[in-house]
């Protein structure tokens, strides 16, 4: 099968992404790219759901890894009667599904998806485990098809020679925005948020950027409204994990804040991504609230003393109006009017 | 002589701070505390102004560190001939003043002191060594008696059981502010942006309020927003590390963003500190541009890869239409009045 990850950084080839193969799932461990390149083996579904629970991969990553995680259930399972197979399977795809809560319905529509076309194979005696396998790919590959034509919108909102900012990283956006940009001839330089506690911006999105040749800096979140004053940032963009339709989009931590600064200075907003269907307004976006410990320490060295609490929301919601537009595979949207989206042909990136 | 760091937190005793003694100066390692409690040696005064711009100690500890740094250069000349120790400790004074750029104006203050009494010792054949020690001490004393008038100003604005946000490390104002609340018997909690790079609210700031017992919490730099919106916050606070008398400060990067979102959540400000009388406007102050490595690596942990570059501006400075009150000894300064704080009698706390 041809794949639509050529030309890609090393983080988003397909490989490295989450990849079955011979009774286990190959996932490249993003909590410590690239300080160091190693990757995490998961043995059984269960493991690859506890992988992406303790993110070991995120962004996009999750959306491979279930799908990859459906042909390791499959294997697990593959000695067994064709009632318990399905049994089984049904049992793995709700496990992977609610690996993350805030992402739990997107994250579903995969996990059924391999369901049905592992339950097709058993029914015609072919083999599941190739067949979740080669569909997680033609999945990946259709979500590459989709996102490219995101990320040509969002380059050509991007003034030429401007300064994007950029928070936590956004995958396959990442990746097809840097390459509309080369394939465009178009210029910018990147800045990077780091985007504490795990580092996102400063290890994966600016490595992507910098294996592309951009000028690509990071800087600490803290640093947001000096790089607006001082370094020339004229555009803000994201990906989102959860985009409802009344136009709040929810995003890694920090997203909100930086969307206040952007309005303050001038800079527009434009997320990008495909709305949620099951979302009609912000009052159905689940905030998950982490365990604490990876805000008490960074890089696995504690900060405070035993005494000292910490909170660790994942994600908080930016509200409509500081969002100068939202770019979808079928254009750009005012951020109020994305509950027209459903209104012309669904097409999803799943 | 009676110190006046009495039922301080561990950290803002004056031994932990810089203390000279038998030919050395022993600061606390700032950089790395609470994980590790480990103090810098130093043998030389240049050391010691070396450890000043590596941040071995930081907020008001270099203005300890200097005075126990001359006291030093008094001991490593002591057997040379009068005009040789005056010629040398000339020099020091220049070498500690001139230790870090933003605030080299202060030091001087401290280091010029201290070479006077160490002159006036030589000249009376006294011990220019004990001498420039105990005006350290004295020094130090009458910081913290003035500190104490502004931070009992500063609890006085605090709301009873309020939620206070503080940004990097007021030093003695975190003690002064802590020792008025548990003297007046109000209660407040505590939330500490960790401050990146180098972590003064985790490491520091947290320790001291925990240290004195308060409900203290710890957030990223990016969950200022977050926690303005949902945890209550009804206060932010600040030292700074310059304060012009045309109502702009100077504080840790980070200050000037937490000062926008303040005033986008109807939250006030108020920044404590004596205006700095040689400051006229934000234009004579200096942002320091740091090394960008502490911005590419957490704890010495690298995050990016080679090529990706940062900038490390040490500082951002707040205009005044962003501050509700600059907290002084002389009372609570509209900002755009601080010109008016030299009128009446001068009262400084070096």
């Amino acid at each position: 099968m041809e794949r639509m990850d050529k030309g890609m950084p090393f983080l988003l080839r397909y490989e490295n992404v989450a990849w079955y193969d011979n009774g286990a799932v190959r996932i490249l461990d993003r909590r410590i790219y690239p300080t160091e390149c190693s990757f995490v083996s998961c043995k059984t579904h269960e493991e690859v759901a506890q992988a992406i629970a303790d993110m070991v991969t995120q962004s996009a990553g999750p959306y491979t890894a279930v799908g990859m995680g459906m042909a390791l259930a499959a294997f697990e399972v593959k000695d067994k009667s064709k009632k318990e197979q399905f049994e089984f399977l049904e049992k793995a795809s709700e496990t992977l599904a609610t690996a993350r809560p805030t992402t739990a319905n997107r994250y579903r529509i995969i996990t059924e998806r391999c369901l049905e076309i592992a339950k097709n194979a058993l029914e015609s005696g072919a083999c599941p485990i190739e067949a979740v396998k080669n569909t997680t790919i033609e999945s990946l590959n259709r979500r590459y098809s989709t996102m490219q034509i995101v990320g040509d919108y969002l380059n050509d909102l991007i003034p030429e020679n401007g300064t994007v900012l950029t928070q936590c990283f956004g995958e396959t956006i990442v990746g097809t925005l840097a390459r509309a940009a080369i394939n465009s001839g178009k210029q910018f330089r990147v800045f990077c948020a780091e985007t504490r506690p795990y580092l996102q911006g400063a290890r994966l999105t600016s490595s992507c950027f910098a294996d592309m040749d951009f000028d690509t800096t990071v800087i600490t979140d803290n640093m947001v409204a000096y790089s607006m004053q001082h370094e020339g940032i004229n555009f803000f963009t994201s990906a989102a994990d959860s985009i409802a339709l009344d136009g709040h989009i929810a995003n890694k931590i920090g997203t909100f804040q930086i969307a206040i600064l952007a309005k303050n200075f001038g800079v527009p907003y434009y997320v990008t991504g495909i709305p949620d269907r099951d979302k009609k307004t912000k009052d159905d976006i689940v905030i998950e609230m982490r365990p604490p410990e990876q805000v008490l320490s960074c890089r696995g060295i504690r900060n405070t003393l035993p005494n000292v609490k910490a909170i660790y929301p994942s994600f908080d919601i930016v509200p409509p109006e500081l969002i100068a537009g939202a770019v979808t595979d079928k254009g750009v949207y005012e951020p109020s009017m994305l509950g027209s989206y459903y209104d012309s042909e669904v097409k999803t990136f799943y």
